[in-house]
């Protein structure tokens, strides 16, 4: 199987290319994923141009990961060859403390390995993500993929869903409340959807009137231009629940108004610089500030199976693996609706 | 009864003096209480130096107010006349909206009617608080005081009290929780007092070394220099819980890094400038930066009663009234061991 095709970048400056990495043989509990699909994620793009620091090169990016099992390890029950199967952001943690104990390895206290560009603890130097044909990953970071949805379309759940799935669930959005999104994009308009299906009203905030239709038909009952004030003062001390989608810096304080007495406007964003957070605005109606990083295992299987049962996928543009250098270019425009996936197939041609 | 002696202040930069004002005669639901003892709060000093804008003169502060009660209405049935009595930061709201009905009266969405400085329905003009001889209040704002604890002691329950008890409680700190207190004054040094009742282990922060021996005597387990970076750091994602009472600008990122996973870190002081929070630390470990305001008026009630069965009060300095001048000016130097209550029998001489 070695060595395999991937897509890669030599620098922060370099293109996107063709070229070859190892995986490591599936040991007893490991599986081997012959990667279909992959989303592209913005993560991808800040790590591929080393924008948060740290890169190790030659980046492999891609944490959005759908495919089908081709070898298990002998120990391995969850999955069998054939299967459908999916990687999200993680692929290893220490499984032992506190925090993957109770199912979120994505914070554990020995630090998570992430997908790509982390330490890989099997192979030595850094993990390598799904821009690739085929990935091997310990049985307890695969995920069940339900065989009723669209392969494409469900490869974003694995990072934007769970994204915005798990603080609408531990933030108990249900059915009667209002619940407000910030953003429409990758992340936004999953967070729509999902805020929707669990049966809230849902009022979305762009700063883009074009955005109106499409919030309208993946679930929002209402658009609110966020730069129109007037418009904003009309919904003062009103939602239960906000979900801000926005990585770029905005004025948080704004939003905080929005919130009810005891309501939480959470961060899935993450701005480089500090948010300035007027006290008045928390004191005032004992509201909370609060972030929420993608989510656990156990919670991401629950996301996949909530997806399968009501039929919920990501809107999707589909590219090859040819065009991804362009396609993060058009990501930064944020000329998407609402997520590049990439069609694997292109990268065997 | 009409007029009685209070101190008031006639502009931003007159000293408090003796005056006179005058209360509305009881109406059927409302309570005549001779005041026994007032604390003296920052919100005072705030308030008659018109810091936060918005001052009326002459303007009578005080609002954590102890007494007697010397005349009820007919309708009156929460007291009688003889019996001890308080008076807190509010004397009115709608006592219909939502937040009043759920007992956040605080809150109130037509506008709580705060003790001084706020429009006064009856009377018109503006409320006068405690620094006078006697108040006049609707029977729902009266509190009723433990005759098993200090008067004087007492009085600052109403503010500094309920301030740091309410969100003790509104995010359940117990028995074997570790939560920390940020600043000890007023308010910190009842914040310490109470968490430790609940069972907490209690870490006070403070900035000066020579507060730590009186931390350890009001229940905390261990205090920490917040400049000491190594010392912090030693801390890192271990707090269940923090209550910050510091009004003054400060570094809350260095806080929120200190919360384990779904800790929430709670702003009481008012910081007028906006605190930069990077989203990280809210992300990494899905943290909760929140505030609150004093308490509504049952939960200000249990906090007494709690209080009578604890036998909790403050740490006090008790002054007579002509002395409010130079206690402004020590409070400004934070040379106050916690809380000055004035002598109310020193307005009579």
């Amino acid at each position: 199987m070695n060595p395999i095709k991937a897509y890669a970048a030599a620098s922060k400056t370099a293109p996107l290319e063709l070229s070859s990495i190892h995986r490591r043989d599936p040991g007893p509990c490991d599986v081997q994923i012959e990667i279909l699909f992959c989303g592209v994620c913005h993560s991808d793009l800040h790590t591929v141009r080393d924008e948060w620091g740290g890169t190790v090169y030659p980046c492999v990016p891609g944490h959005e990961i759908v495919g089908r099992v081709v070898k298990v390890g002998p120990e391995v029950k969850k999955v069998r060859e054939g299967d459908l199967a999916g990687v999200g952001c993680l692929v290893d943690s220490c499984r032992n403390c506190g925090n993957c104990r109770d199912g979120f390895e994505q914070f554990c206290e020995e630090g998570a390995i992430f997908t790509y560009n982390a330490q890989d603890k099997h192979s030595g130097g850094v993990t390598y993500g799904g821009y690739a044909e085929s990935i091997v990953v310990k049985e307890s970071f695969v995920l069940r993929i339900p065989e009723s949805l669209d392969l494409a379309a469900t490869a974003p759940l694995l990072c934007a869903g769970i994204t915005t799935y798990s603080p609408l669930r531990h933030w108990n959005v249900t059915a009667g409340q209002k619940v407000g999104v910030v953003g429409l994009g990758g992340l936004g308009h999953m967070a729509v959807k999902f805020a929707h299906a669990f049966g809230a009203r849902v009022v979305l905030f762009t700063t883009s009137p074009g955005k109106t239709e499409d919030a309208l038909r993946l679930g929002a009952s209402e658009v609110v231009l966020s730069k129109n004030e007037a418009e904003m003062k009309q919904h003062a001390s009103s939602f239960d629940f906000i979900l801000d989608t926005v990585s770029a810096k905005h004025d948080i304080n704004a939003y905080l108004n929005l919130l009810k007495r005891d309501g939480t406007l959470t961060l899935v964003g993450a701005p480089s610089e500090g948010l300035p957070i007027e006290a008045f605005n928390l004191i005032s109606g004992r509201r909370q500030f609060a972030g929420s990083l993608i989510g656990g295992l156990p919670e991401t299987q629950e996301m996949l199976d909530f997806c399968g049962e009501h039929g919920i996928t990501c809107d999707i543009e589909m590219i090859r693996i040819q065009q991804i250098n362009e396609a993060y270019e058009r990501l930064l425009k944020s000329d998407v609706k609402y997520r590049f996936v990439i069609d694997m197939a292109s990268l065997k041609g």
